[in-house]
């Protein structure tokens, strides 16, 4: 059955295999950030926009991807791409102080209060590193509990239990004494979470979570779960950390955390923060936060992170802005995505179960996944949970979805809906998970 | 003297004052890079052309910062902006694999064929962080040696010994358990660094260095220290590992590793490679790079790294090959930025020297500084020779230049010669520098 897709595929990208043969000589793996290779190879894209993705052979996708899920207004937004041909001349790295930064900053703070201060980096992966360092800072404290499965970037300081099996190191290259200070925990046990909390309670910093687990398989949080954590940190003196990298301004325009009204010390952003242009940004509580502030402070005294060379330069804040200034203006899009995500998600499990694939399309606004059940789980409520899914069965669905129909979800990888969606292509998306459903049964 | 370059400065910045206001309630310390800030406030950039940064209150300067050193081409260079132009309404951020970045891959590999296999992230932070993972798992040791006043950027992994006095931690948040693993040695002085890696000998997975010594102070190195080094490891089977984040495309178009005949097994790019937009790049040899290939890998048998996000992006790459490219067609910018170089050295401490004020301006090609010499130190050979220095003076020079004379550099900061400045401005600089020097001489 695969091989049947992998055929269709190879004939329609025939220029994306030879260019990927040449990307291998160039790059490890052919790829700049791990997850974008999928077998046979990935299509290279030659441009995108609203919600498509056009590769070097001329197929056009409709693009659930969008862009590591940065892009809550697709591909190439009339709004963003105005902010930056204007900004383009007039500097794209200045390397000092700008407005725009003030004013994105000013923007964020309105909509998210809890950010009383902030730094800008350049990427997630530093945003959470930062937000690391500033736990140990204020608490004098050593240990971050994170979540099993849950995924802060490729910082060395909380790359540890992101994939399966969890207790296993996460590569070569990573140092026991790195990891020894961080522990894990499994989403959505609050019992299991606490046991772990408690061997560790007297030198534990900080517990980052991502209030809806991302990359590892879009599963919503039990509100209880999110305010249990909450209350063990505030209780023990220890920060609670949520990393709103993927669900900052894509469940909302105030975050999850004011979803689930909670109350972080730290919480990170990036991707929609900044409009497709990169960004990580650090934020939370002033008393906190000013511990990054240098002035009139010797090293010992301040907790030391960046920025970073390119940190709040133009384009990113114009990006960011644009982007945000759009969705202040056009809040409805918010209820137009989540209904579209609910649409899928009911859509998809419906047609599934009716050919008998038991599926399980979890998430929350406009994100969301389709895991494959069977004997092992019936459903699907953390990272341990989707390990044991049947993960063969959903790269076939993915990877029929972009050789045979177009759509394109990385495998194994939750969509994002944009404003540039519509009914019609959830619609599409359900008739073809329908119709591949149908061969499902056929080959079991 | 410094109280009335401040009145003078304060008169010519009061927006930027009220807006320095406002910033300090959003970020700490109202910036989003501890260096940025210098007393009494920063000025904020409205906009940047060629060579000139223009502030909110339509000050001009002269800018010697350009980008922390990432704009050979000047601001806003047409040859970048005609680039970016074109491709912001194709998409900002694929989150795919795509062609512009296979071929920046094949123009760096064309010049400079040590970057044998290479992985793009988005900063040099990250870059760098990614070269000591590879290091410890290719060799699985675990001991890093780096430079006394070293700096790599805000990764955890090399946040030691970076600010003076180096023996003491890089402020709070950073553990004793990350840092033992990293050891410091002093530029420019084998012997010493000798004695220092023969202590970790079996141990030592890597040696990284800059080939000039960037931010601690603008050091050249001494030839024969930098191969006593690369000698030193390649006996002990440990990488050497260049950081050109500065110096690639910036001393020359094939790098510092090709002036100095180094063989580095790896090296990381960054700045002038992103051509004024975000990027950092770990590349190198074939063996050492190809642990980071996850194709086929459990996560045990790789070397997880970045990537990111936003690596990879078409911004960054168009940004990257626009520069590349423009310098390729015009390598004698080189010839004429490294003249202009000379003269900046040798005209500044000529003016100085005949005032009376001792100073030392070291670098290399483009790159400049003026250290102010003392009872103490009589010459600039490493990171503790600049700590030595009268460094309030220093200040005050480069603080006097942006408030007098419409010159900026960051203060303390190196500065770098672009394509777009002129002997006119390097004659400014120096008349400036002699006019300055009466001063200092009449203030002692």
């Amino acid at each position: 059955m695969l091989d049947h897709y992998i055929q269709l595929y190879e004939k329609k990208t025939m220029r994306s295999r030879a260019l990927f043969e040449q990307a291998m000589k160039r790059f490890p793996g052919g790829i700049n950030h791990n997850i974008r290779f999928f077998e046979p190879y990935p299509f290279f894209t030659q441009k995108a926009n609203g919600k498509y993705l056009h590769d070097i052979d001329n197929n056009a996708y409709v693009d659930y991807w969008m862009g590591h899920w940065s892009l809550i207004l697709g591909h190439s937004h009339p709004a963003v791409v105005d902010a930056l041909k204007q900004k383009i001349p007039e500097g794209t790295i200045f390397g000092t102080v700008n407005e725009l930064s003030v004013r994105l900053a000013d923007t964020i703070n309105r909509l998210m209060p809890k950010a009383e201060l902030m730094r800008f980096a350049n990427t997630g992966a530093e945003a959470t590193m930062h937000a690391v360092r500033l736990a140990r800072a204020y608490t004098g404290r050593k240990v971050i509990a994170k979540i099993e499965g849950g995924w802060h970037g490729f910082n060395t300081d909380l790359l540890k239990s992101v994939n399966y099996p969890f207790d296993e190191d996460e590569g070569k290259g990573l140092l026991e004494e790195e990891m020894r200070n961080v522990v894990s925990i499994p989403f959505n046990d609050l019992d299991r979470s606490i046991k772990v909390l408690d061997s560790v309670k007297n030198g534990l910093a900080g517990i980052i979570v991502e209030p809806l687990l991302g990359g590892a398989g879009c599963i919503p949080p039990d509100p209880d779960y999110l305010r249990g954590l909450q209350e063990y940190a505030k209780h023990n003196n220890s920060l609670f950390i949520l990393d709103e990298i993927v669900t900052g301004f894509r469940l909302s325009l105030r975050g999850a955390h004011h979803i689930f009204s909670l109350d972080p010390d730290l919480f990170t952003l990036g991707k929609v923060a900044g409009g497709g242009l990169p960004i990580g940004i650090v934020c939370g509580k002033k008393e906190v936060m000013e511990l990054a502030n240098p002035i009139g402070k010797g090293k010992g005294e301040r907790c030391s992170i960046g920025g970073g060379t390119f940190s709040a330069n133009p384009l990113g804040m114009a990006a960011g802005l644009a982007t945000l200034a759009h969705l202040i203006e056009n809040e409805s899009i918010y209820e137009r995505i989540d209904r579209l995500g609910e649409l899928a998600r009911n859509g998809i499990d419906k047609v599934m179960n009716e050919n008998n694939v038991k599926v399980k399309t979890t998430g929350m606004g406009s994100l969301f996944l389709t895991h494959f059940l069977n004997d092992k789980v019936s459903d699907v409520k953390n990272a341990l949970d989707v390990a044991k899914c049947d993960r063969e069965l959903q790269r076939m669905y993915h990877f029929a979805l972009i050789a045979k129909y177009g759509i394109f979800f990385l495998p194994h990888k939750l969509g994002a809906i944009s404003s540039e969606h519509d009914s019609d292509d959830i619609k599409q998306l359900i008739d073809a998970s329908d119709e591949l459903a149908k061969g499902m049964r056929g080959s079991k």
